[in-house]
């Protein structure tokens, strides 16, 4: 990437909520939050992290760019997978930091477990809430992970 | 809150992703990440945090609760404003550390900026990108934020 994407420095609340600037702030791990949801069913799809490299990268390709925690490794999404992350819209919020990708993917799945988005279990609220019971809002994965990730170590963290 | 909600320990990575138990997962700040969007335009409103505490309030009376990392106090959304979010829905990804609320809430409108969405500007990918100027996505405000928070302290730090 020989070319770089400007960040502002953060001066006045004014400017970064009311301004033109891009300002992102990074937290003590120099890293920024992004949803990511499908563009065409709405879906929220995934919650990752961003830091500086991978949100410079993501907007200068227009292919999402994360920090993997799990990994500790700049993360091209779709790189082993091939379902890759076209963006859509790109979204920075009032104090800038966190970030809204609106994407197309193939099949609209992301999800390294099978499904379409990572949030295919729901909590009841109310009393019914109290016995923390997860209940599944999608019926079959969309993929067969073993396909798509072979031996790839799995990112989820206890 | 006379009522808890039971959370399971983390045992196995099978247990947390493919299982039926709540047994989510906060940061070394005791955060989890929660990403709230309308669930009549489905546009993503905000991007918060919750604790235990949050988390338990906003399963039990389907009110949605954060962690205020600004004010470092609990945030029942709408007690000073009005803009009381009521979650339709409420999810856990994959790996139980992001939570999705879907929420109906007076306007549409949620940000303290006087905005629908805190997501109202964005930034365009590809070479275009690289200047770091934001484009404006909501032309209005939805509301003026002066009359609804009046003096209350602005939360975003620089």
């Amino acid at each position: 990437m020989t070319q770089d994407v400007h960040f502002f420095s953060r001066l006045t609340i004014e400017q970064v909520e009311e301004g033109h600037e891009l300002a992102p702030k990074f937290d003590e791990h120099g890293l920024i939050a992004c949803v990511t949801t499908s563009a065409s069913t709405g879906e929220v799809l995934m919650l990752g992290y961003m830091n500086a490299e991978a949100l410079k990268k993501t907007i200068l390709t227009g292919e999402a760019h994360y920090w993997s925690r799990s990994r500790q490794m700049l993360w091209h999404k779709g790189a082993t997978s091939g379902l890759v992350q076209k963006v859509k819209e790109l979204r920075i919020d009032d104090d800038q930091d966190a970030i809204w990708l609106r994407v197309d993917i193939p099949g609209d799945a992301s999800c390294h477990v099978g499904y379409r988005s990572c949030f295919y279990r729901s909590i009841p609220t109310g009393d019914e809430g109290a016995a923390g019971e997860l209940h599944f809002e999608e019926q079959a994965k969309a993929f067969d992970p073993k396909k798509i990730y072979g031996d790839a170590p799995n990112p989820t963290k206890l």
